[in-house]
């Protein structure tokens, strides 16, 4: 699959949009003759006052990537209200989510609160026993942070509130200088903005560089690629 | 109003947070002893298969803009599902939305079918009459335009579908190099990301340059500034 346009598929259902044709026709007539591949399931770790670019600069990027299924869940179903006085639907609760290919964790200021949820970093932890990646934006590496994941390894979080990160008692070596930091399967940004540049990042690794890049260019972004270039590094 | 640091309610409210007070409770810190100036209701436009980013890149910014309030709102009330396939919550049906200070039409595959809705291009048209701002993010401009709001005036669309918008009938000076375009209190921005950067502008309007710059700093967000900036511009 490697190297396949993502844009293509943004073409398609623009055009068979304009033609009339349905979406899930087009993305049918994307899907290689006779071949079905399962898709990764790539589930947002929702809470109440999570930060809403945390979430949606990373799902604009991952809704187009083929291979993946991305869903919304939280302890409990239904809206879930954000920072920013609007709300989202998780459309799983804790109890009726599937196993998570992707698991990926934002932040936001109910990132407090979350880290002394013991039913928020149960279900965190037992989820990642079988994910391929798991993944957090800004403060929501706090949460992997408390819920054990980082014991040992290299991370990083938003940069207005690192003393926040260093300050927890997980054993972590928060690397101050960094977009994003790769770690195992243990992907981690920066604050906020740096979530999107990750996640095209993730993208990359299943659709190949290419086709990431096009992503972003055909949704006019640009993507900061290199997980070491960190306009807000702190001192 | 001029010049208040908007990340100073970010690091109130967070510093809040951490101490245990309420979001309220800081938020109320921040307005200025007996003065509670009405804050400005600014109203996205969703409908379905909207695109998630040129919503929650502007929301983003505008949710820590303290003259603002932010509401979703739709044909019917409820959950509306983006092209992403999650779905967030309008609060508001179209006939129970109040009159917008800030009204704001995201783009996304759904601006196709809306062009001719005739419900939404009326609702459109009845709010931009008492607008003080009516703005658009990506293919969002086809419904001002289809809308009859844009005759005469420059406006700006996203690029990578740019005939569709200068296929249009209504009479607009379609600007094909800019990363938006103000034509009085008109303000269309291209595609996508583009409405983040477009959103930082107005939220300069309100607070100032300075303001509007640390709260991008803070989001760990690159803002381009100049509306003539466009790195992806049509030939």
């Amino acid at each position: 699959m490697q190297g396949v346009p993502l844009i293509h598929t943004r073409r398609r259902l623009l055009a068979a949009a304009a033609g009339g044709l349905t979406a899930s026709a087009a993305a049918a007539a994307d899907a290689p003759a006779g071949k079905a591949a399962p898709k990764k399931t790539v589930g947002v770790v929702l809470y109440p006052d999570f930060e809403v670019l945390d979430v949606f600069g990373p799902v604009e990027m991952w809704g187009y990537v083929p291979d993946f299924h991305v869903i919304f869940l939280a302890q409990r179903a239904g809206p879930i209200l954000s920072h920013q006085k609007v709300s989202v639907v998780a459309d799983f609760s804790f109890e009726t989510t599937p196993q998570l290919d992707i698991m990926m964790v934002p932040g936001g200021l109910g990132s407090f609160p979350e880290m002394k949820n013991p039913v928020m970093l149960d279900f965190i932890r037992a989820q990642d026993r079988r994910t391929e990646l798991t993944t957090s934006v800004c403060s929501g590496s706090w949460l992997l942070a408390q819920a054990g994941l980082l014991e040992g390894r290299r991370a990083t979080s938003n940069k207005l509130f690192f003393s926040t990160a260093t300050g927890l008692p997980a054993k972590v070596e928060w690397v101050k200088h960094a977009r994003w930091v790769v770690d195992g399967k243990y992907i981690t940004s920066s604050g906020v903005s740096a979530g999107t540049d990750m996640a095209l990042a993730v993208a990359a690794r299943f659709r190949g560089r290419d086709a990431a890049s096009g992503l972003a260019r055909s949704l006019e972004y640009e993507w900061i690629e290199d997980p070491n270039n960190d306009p807000f590094a702190v001192a």
